[in-house]
């Protein structure tokens, strides 16, 4: 059987490879430096799908695909993961967690463990790295005062010790990713629809009149989030999630009258509802 | 007379510099290191005032300006101001735009030169700096083949010389400031108001039934945004922009309106619209 491949937000390690292993555990892993050159991969067709970051619980969305999908790709959502994260104290073997007085980690990482870090390390000095995997990847060549911020991925793959686990402040923290393809995903039964749109004009009961068209057909909207146009202050485009699939009959419905009302509508994918993975 | 003390996101050099000079070219500037800071040095009455950017018409919404507004302040918005972003090509005196192998900025600054860059000096390392002031500070240190991105203000300050002017590759490119005080601002007859709201259930109809009471009474909405509430994925807190002042009838019927259907209701402030600065 052909290994399907799957380009991820790389390098190693980090929490976008933990949640593609467990979307799919016997793919072929395709780490990709950015947002873009994933997207890049799928598109010049050497992964069959791509896995990147859209939305986290604290941080709220990650702006880089949300612009992506509205301005830069055709590709398609094809899945939604759910990943929590957990973050954790790790050295180099044989390090005494009293003597530790450098930190690195990527610095959402260094500011989700803020609190854990001010009680139990407070001289430690805080240092910023590319991904919470780079800064894993590199304890070795720190030495013996050092410690990193990081999955247990990142751990098993760097050859790290776990000095305390599950350091993050806030237990609520989780990340949704997408899974991003050609092709559009079947029917569940249990989905979500993600689409943007645009006006031409700027009337303010535009808006109001497409959360009307939904609330008719009694269609759950999951999220509403807007973004620039990039073409002047206060225009805006807006991106919907809403509960069912483009199939679903009154999806159609809402859909084809969304035309109607709309300057541009473009529908990233229907897919099956994420339970959060483990 | 008692010169005004306003607080800014500093350095001396910034965006945030101008507009506040803009704002007021009699005050006396206090630079703050971040938005935090900012709005500390207003808490603490070191300053009376204190501006920091909200939002900008290529990358959207300033996050951190969103969340303090929402959990960690009470300061009100005073003010709005919309400053124009030029970014120009700048290089210690004496300097040949042929001979220039290093550009420094701010790395949104460098991405919004990107086409420039690519054209004109296709070969020169782009290196990240903290601020786009910060990289024409440091020009004279850097020597002959260097050169900065950043504004005519950091130029005079810093005495770079402008090599380029307006190298932005899109001229669309404007951020909105908003000037935060402990007082509440007088209605001018042209004002705008800014809240946020959200729900202790779930419930998909009541963002609907808010924009209904505002649809309703005829209110204009100029913005809808999102964030996360930070306790779980998929639970939103909605901030709303709105045309009228909190003293006007109807925007005060809407707002009692909202009481009843809301948890929480927080107004940022009424302010005068802005006119673009030049």
């Amino acid at each position: 059987m052909v290994k399907q491949k799957i380009a991820y937000l790389g390098p190693a390690g980090t929490f976008a490879e933990q949640a593609t292993i467990t979307y799919n555990p016997n793919s072929e892993l395709l780490p990709r430096p950015s947002i873009p050159a994933v997207a890049q991969a799928v598109e010049a067709e050497e992964a069959d799908e791509g896995v990147v970051p859209i939305e986290n619980s604290l941080q709220g969305s990650v702006t880089f695909t949300l612009d992506l999908l509205i301005h830069d790709s055709t590709l398609l959502i094809r899945n939604e993961l759910v990943l929590p994260v957990h973050h954790n104290l790790l050295s180099a073997p044989g390090t005494s967690s009293d003597r530790i007085i450098v930190i690195y980690s990527h610095p959402q990482a260094l500011a989700q463990c803020r609190e854990y870090l001010l009680k139990r390390h407070p001289n430690a000095d805080l240092v910023a790295s590319l991904s919470t995997a780079g800064a894993v990847e590199e304890l070795e060549r720190h030495g013996d005062n050092t410690a990193a911020i990081g999955n247990l991925r990142a751990a098993k793959l760097y050859g790290a010790e776990i000095l305390e686990r599950n350091i993050e402040d806030n237990s609520n923290n989780v990340t949704r990713f997408v899974v991003l393809g050609k092709t559009r995903q079947e029917k569940t039964g249990n989905d979500k629809t993600s689409i943007c749109f645009w006006f031409d004009t700027d009337s303010p009961g535009l808006l109001f009149s497409i959360m009307q068209t939904f609330a008719e057909l009694d269609i759950n909207l999951a999220k509403v989030e807007s973004r620039p146009t990039r073409e002047s202050l206060g225009r805006y485009i807006f991106l919907i999630d809403f509960d069912g699939h483009r199939e679903d009959k009154k999806v159609k419905k809402a859909l084809a009258k969304m035309e109607s009302q709309v300057s541009i509508l473009k529908v990233f994918g229907s897919y099956p509802k994420a339970t959060t993975l483990a």
